[in-house]
């Protein structure tokens, strides 16, 4: 995936594109060991169904939270953050992405060793 | 779950509700061998994404479609259907079920021995 929207390998599998019943689109995304989205908002929200593994969630200002197969996160709208593998695991989770007319993502700055390892400690 | 939704042995796991950004829920299904629901039919459609296992989806009057981990299917609405185990795998999908109005499904009659056996040879 662009480098502008993640940091280590990430692997999106396309499910699902948004049609007439369904206002969402849906992937399952891989995260190798270390791997994490950059920080990023949402216009309508993202629900998260981690399927493999274990990794973070972090919204901006919040501590990091540890999730695992069967979590799953309901991302609220323009909220800042990311999610991502562990140090030590890979994850894998579904994403049911919302639209806001056209708009699924903002994409922002990566996350930096610094911010991952501090979470990893 | 409701003797009048299933044949069979299958368990949901509820993993999100409809709120004000989600125009549906989702959850977690898992059907022993030859467990599988009944006919039934959605207002406005039903993904499904298989996290384990294979079974089988069909639409009425069409050939059973065999499904296994890491397929997607993308029901329309008002189509009249079933899906469910094979009689020899488990089978584990993600459902996420689109509202109209307040109404998500309404159950039909259930898949006969008859009807699963012959998709089974």
């Amino acid at each position: 995936m662009p480098k502008e929207w993640f940091v280590g390998n990430a692997f999106l599998t396309p499910l699902l594109a948004k049609d007439k019943n369904n206002e969402f689109s849906a992937g399952s995304v891989t995260f190798e060991p270390t791997a994490r989205t950059n920080w990023h908002t949402h216009p309508k929200g993202q629900v998260l169904i981690v399927i493999e593994g274990d990794g973070f969630y972090q919204e901006k200002g919040k501590p990091a939270l540890r999730i695992k197969k069967g979590d799953v996160v309901n991302i609220p709208e323009n909220t800042e953050h990311w999610h991502g593998a562990s140090a030590k695991s890979k994850m894998v989770h579904i994403a049911i992405t919302n639209y806001k007319d056209d708009v699924q993502v903002t994409w922002l700055q990566p996350v930096t060793d610094e911010e991952y390892n501090k979470v990893n400690d």
